[in-house]
């Protein structure tokens, strides 16, 4: 099999993996609150590239973790992220009404439905995480805080307010830059430091190189997301086009142009794999998903 | 020194401790996004009642804990509660604009700052909860696992989801009270349960006994917040008053008069007292709590 068609099958079927546990653990839309219910499936399960989760897995197989033990972790960073999009889409924050090719949850449930379906998968989420019946390796405890430092005000939520207050403000590269380690990165580096604390035990070295791996890979998401942003259409994101430029916020390609930013990506990968080449074969899925990264259209 | 003294001396005690605790975990307004972390503690910190703190240190009491074992719970508890609070005075909620004498989060700060400070409070209650510096006894990942069961889609936030489906409909007592054990009724048994779960080992019967403990008071509380919500003004509340009837939500007074409602509170403070008479003095807290809250005016 070419390397290419290689980790399309294995990325697809982790994918569908952790659909499974998330569809396994998300109360049935017969379950009261049904409209509640409804709703968080609908944030939670359907499309969606998963990157979080693939993250995690692939961590956790250079971990030498079997996939099983990884679940909690890939469920609940997907969650995590499924609750922020929810929360990001309302009218008080991005008012988006498209998001994978589907009306956002507000538009299809109402807006105070779509709050407390964020709310719950947040809650969700650690409820995974805490549970015996997921995940080994490092202390589930430890792996609940790692989670909740990334997602809370100094992480993805910290990243969301500096977004706020980026809009129509001067920002340099390293404004934007800030905001995106915390808004995106926090929770790449925790998918990838949970998958890894699911196996081995680490030297600060390995783990620090690992970060390092994944700081360079979620700012390239970032980067990547700008350019598509300003030469996708709806139809190829899934979501709306050119709203960065529209809300004036400042992007990597206003900052750099096209051609800067797509340099920046190319450094990112190279970064990524640098880091990643004091690590052997198992190493394979995280460079894989580094060149997958670095090079997708939507 | 007279029983009621004590007691007010003992919760005034605890009341500044988990407010100290707070204090200590929250990020200071100087560290950047500055307005997040400004509305986190203006949503957790100053006045409030710290009921829920109040159960856990009493229940850790109970359990022959140390205060300090249950910092963390106490503190996680009430950060739930600061949190589900600012979602609660939203707009697309309650959309109320008077909070404990004050302005709600979202007037104060904004609609999506205020969307964030409750995300980012729900986070920092699992990273407390799971760090190692706070709590002792029952393992930290269950305690995380208890309360986020508590908090998600089959707790405080399908409470208040069903709560939303209650609007202008025509609801039972039964209906009513599912509601309310969802809505503010879950955080309080798990309040007594993770202070409860920071001493002693119990047997199943005396957890049980605890629970029902727990959900007596905790209904107690909302059949009193319903009548004070028809007897009183905004000055002794600190909130809107007579806002339920205004939004023609169903409550205990609409559904069994005044009268009735108290009747009430009196049968659920008599069962609280039943259901804690397997247990010696170290009760005293609880059996305190229960009293307080069947009696008070505010």
């Amino acid at each position: 099999m070419n390397p290419d068609l290689a980790f399309a099958v294995w990325s697809g079927e982790r994918a569908a993996r952790v659909a499974a546990v998330m569809d396994q653990r998300l109360p049935g839309i017969d379950v009261p609150p049904r409209a509640l219910h409804a709703a968080m499936r609908y944030a939670a399960l359907g499309a969606g590239k998963r990157v979080r989760a693939l993250l995690a897995y692939a961590a956790g197989e250079l971990a030498g973790a079997d996939p099983v033990d990884v679940d909690g972790a890939a469920a609940a960073v997907e969650l995590v992220h499924a609750y922020s999009l929810v929360h990001d889409d309302l009218p008080c924050m991005d008012d988006d009404v498209l998001r994978r090719g589907k009306p956002t949850v507000h538009i299809a449930f109402g807006e105070a439905t779509a709050l407390l379906a964020g709310d719950a998968l947040q809650s969700l989420a650690f409820e995974i995480l805490g549970s015996p019946a997921h995940g080994a390796g490092d202390t589930t405890a430890a792996k609940s805080a790692l989670l909740a430092v990334a997602v809370g005000s100094r992480g993805m939520a910290g990243g969301q307010a500096l977004d706020l207050e980026a809009v129509g403000s001067q920002c340099g590269p390293a404004d934007v830059e800030r905001m995106h380690e915390l808004k995106t990165g926090a929770l790449i580096r925790a998918s990838v430091r949970l998958g890894a604390a699911c196996g081995a035990t680490w030297s600060s070295a390995e783990y620090d190189a690992l970060d390092r791996y994944a700081s360079a890979i979620g700012l390239a998401f970032q980067v990547v997301d700008d350019v598509l942003d300003v030469e996708g259409t709806a139809q190829t994101l899934g979501k709306t086009a050119g709203k960065d430029a529209a809300q004036q916020k400042p992007t990597y390609v206003s900052l750099l142009g096209i051609d800067g930013a797509r340099a920046r990506v190319d450094e990112l990968r190279a970064t990524a794999h640098a880091e990643l080449a004091r690590f052997d074969a198992r190493a394979r899925r995280l460079r894989e998903i580094a060149d997958w990264i670095a090079l997708r259209t939507n």
